[in-house]
């Protein structure tokens, strides 16, 4: 279907003057002096750390990017376009914990692996992303090797490198090149990553290292904003979108001054906040309508588009609030035609939790809205015009040759929800969605398989990991990190519980300052 | 915004010939003497009790047909319009049990009386609609003198009249008289009723009873094929849909027979049936596109519409599932620009359940839905370019100038959702959705308050429904009946609890059958 127009011709030029008042009198912070100098060499104007752009400059750099791009995966049958009208769904990137029913705890490598065994088994999803969680169980300065092995392993579907510094995201190319070669790599998008503004206005050191470096290698950048109107951005959706912009359309330049031609998507994610907590809010009005908002812009522009949602939510449980809220922001990506979901399984209490069974919840609403997207074809046999001669007035279908010839495909089933009367599901225990969510994804665990891969490369993939381990941390891999490498194949909810751990200070304030590096 | 298009030209041209073959050659069947009595007057060929139409003399009725109307309140202030961009509200219609928190029982009248408090008290809600639940402890005789007064005293919004025999549509219509007067009734459209083919092809004779009384006095007919894709009509969607068309097309020709101009909406509500059990789906894809294709034909026949949805589910539970369902539904009726929601708030258990807690969980849905789809304004005073200096490069936005003058309201404070964290929200013992809407409504219906109504009024509304009650059942209201009248205001949920008791038989096939004479 034709994506949703929120936004008036007269709106879409006044967003325009926005973003260049922005970059051209405030000016955008780069903290890197290699950004500064590429563009003070093309002819901006740089204060410090700032750069006043002249606004034409960037609309020309933004014109080199390619409106859509092939994804490779290392299996080409899980080649993905990005652009056009084509969607992408990835599972929920980055928070540091995890609920398995009713245990939530801090993230491990296990439960990393069990996300990229479920994006691998499920079509719903196109990749396993780069973080479906933060596995805290494995020395930081070395994660990204056993994170970037897991997604090269268990899945073979594109996948994120990791943006976390200069380091990473040269392990994570390195990695890449195992697996697809060095003339692939060089020639083609066969990762992506994923960075964002410290907003406002203020692209950082990390994300620039990680930014120049795929730019470099010529992979796919995504370029995203991370605002809660009222905390990095001002409250009124406008100036937001106007920012967004700014920082966004700023960032695509740099790469494409980089490396014209490098394949980027733009990127927003944009929400509000609780004004009497500062707590972030998601799935709200504000939400849906900045993803509408998003969308269009990003069409003006001829860009692949990654939206904000995916199914976003505040709330702690897997209730309905959870689900409506997701349902929200999931929806308006579907009406705005994003190409890139990031968050679309998963996502739970405002991206601090990454849980199973909020999942599998997002999974029906992603199979409902993909159906309801898909425009209706009408045709003579459809119309069923002999059903009714057979059926006659008053009578019913159930037994007609029509639906006997259609009924196993005939609707969409569902995943999840169930139409057992109330009788049945109370002699069943009266197991509500969230019950029943959990034993749909430790079904799908147990039931994973790794995709092939040739022994040589998983060889060379766990020759580099253990040497960058050593050469990163001053030691080899322990051997609760060498297992990490052959976990079998179980639902770790019901067999593998652990002690629940400590959290660790900070994790819950992630989302709430103005200065997060992690991925939204 | 501009609703959607889910049907292409060349779509909507078959499904007009669908609806046109279905009428002509297989005839519809108006069990009822009069009906077919003005439809031979009018030259449609008529045998038994099939009525074969020449498919162009329906669209001339139709076109008698007003595009839009102004529903009256007793209110003036209350009064809505149906038509064109307006979408008026109505709370769930139709179900013979009632759930509070986790008591799930036969509805009562203070059950129907609570719900037409919370309809009055929130600006959400346009009318309570006609019976927001059955209340099975008034004998079934006189059952609808006691809502229809519970609608007239408890709110000053516009009401639904009952449908559900000829005696209950005239008695209606003179408690609207008493209301209204004869004039302003002989007039306007000082109420509404909803009329259900009994699909396939059929009217039946209760329901043309209803529809001929109330298309006599002038006053709206809502005309609602009830198809369960599977079930009523074919399991294909465009079966369904001309088939939609040509029941509801039918009976809006006999109203304008009756009386031309006569006010109509032309209503629909169709879904899937669950074809391993039998019963209904909601909430799914086909829901969605069914919901979205509906409005698209209703603009083409520039009627008002009434959408499928509501907030539809199977779920037993308000949980996930029954939020993301609802939304579906919700979100189509938006998306397609519906006129006319009933079921806004409380469906629960495919329709068998009024649950004051869903009602709490849809109301933050349909909030959600109206901030979303009102168009986004841009001036430059909303792009807040001073904030942007004022805050800087990396700062933050929660305590400049541009915040602090609007904070209060520049975001929509939702009803039910939270955003607290986790470790606030386990010590107040960690609320779900469903425990925390059962404290909202409570509230609400604490605080409610009965609208004024003039003494004499008041009076005659009393005097005509105890006179009908002894005519109807052959003895006066007993002691719970006349209480009914002077119910305190207080949450039943807690003080009014009472024994459980034994459901009905039959009540939970109601919506398996095609022989719904309720309302859906």
């Amino acid at each position: 279907m034709r994506p949703v127009e929120a936004l008036s011709d007269e709106a879409l030029a006044l967003l325009d003057g926005g973003w260049r008042r922005i970059v051209s009198e405030i000016g955008i912070e780069f903290l890197h002096p290699r950004a500064l100098e590429l563009f003070r060499s093309a002819g901006q104007r740089v204060e410090d750390e700032k750069v006043f752009f002249d606004p034409d400059f960037i609309a020309e750099q933004v014109a080199l990017a390619p409106s859509s791009f092939t994804l490779h995966a290392r299996n080409p049958a899980r080649d993905v376009v990005l652009g056009g009208e084509h969607m992408v769904f990835v599972p929920v990137q980055g928070p540091p914990y995890v609920r398995r029913g009713d245990e939530r705890r801090v993230a491990g490598i296990e439960d990393f692996e069990d996300f990229c065994r479920i994006a691998q088994a499920l079509d719903d999803f196109d990749s396993a992303g780069g973080l479906p969680c933060e596995p805290s169980d494995i020395p930081v300065e070395a994660r990204h090797l056993d994170c970037v092995r897991a997604l090269l392993t268990l899945t073979d579907k594109p996948f994120q490198g990791s943006q976390i510094s200069a380091i990473a995201a040269a392990d994570s190319l390195a990695l890449g090149e195992i697996v697809f070669g060095s003339e692939a790599l060089s020639t083609r998008a066969c990762m992506y990553t994923n960075v964002n503004a410290n907003s406002p206005l203020r692209w950082d050191d990390r994300m620039l290292d990680a930014l120049l470096a795929y730019a470099h290698a010529g992979q796919a950048v995504v370029l995203t904003p991370f605002l809660l109107m009222g905390a990095m951005s001002p409250v009124s959706l406008p100036a937001a979108l106007a920012q967004q912009l700014a920082e966004t359309l700023t960032g695509i330049a740099l790469v494409q001054l980089v490396r014209p031609g490098c394949p980027v998507v733009m990127g927003g994610f944009l929400s509000a906040t609780d004004m009497q907590s500062g707590a972030p809010t998601f799935g709200g009005p504000e939400s849906m309508l900045g993803v509408l908002a998003s969308g269009q812009l990003a069409r003006q522009w001829q860009l692949p588009w990654r939206s904000g949602g995916g199914a976003l939510t505040s709330s702690p449980a897997v209730d309905a609030q959870a689900a409506y809220e997701g349902m929200a922001t999931m929806t308006a990506a579907f009406m705005a035609g994003a190409n890139l979901v990031l968050h679309t399984g998963g996502w739970l209490e405002s991206g601090l939790v990454a849980s199973f069974e909020k999942l599998i919840v997002d999974l029906d609403i992603v199979r409902t809205l993909r159906g309801a997207f898909t425009p209706l074809e009408v045709d003579e046999v459809s119309l069923a015009f002999d059903a009714h001669l057979e059926v006659g007035h008053g009578g019913h279908f159930f037994g007609c040759a029509h639906t006997m010839e259609r009924f196993r495909d005939c609707f969409q089933r569902p995943l999840l929800a169930t139409t057992a009367n109330f009788e049945a599901w109370q002699e069943a225990g009266a197991p509500d969605a969230n019950t029943r969510a959990g034993a749909i994804w430790a079904d799908i665990v147990a039931h994973a398989e790794p995709p092939p891969l040739d022994d040589d490369v998983r060889g060379a993939i766990d020759a580099f990991v253990e040497r960058r381990t050593v050469e990163l941390t001053g030691r080899p891999p322990t051997v609760r990190e060498a297992r990490a490498r052959v976990t079998p194949v179980t639902p770790p909810g019901r067999t593998r519980r652990r002690e629940r751990r400590a959290e660790p200070a900070g994790g819950e304030s992630r989302c709430r300052g103005s200065q997060s590096v992690l991925d939204p």
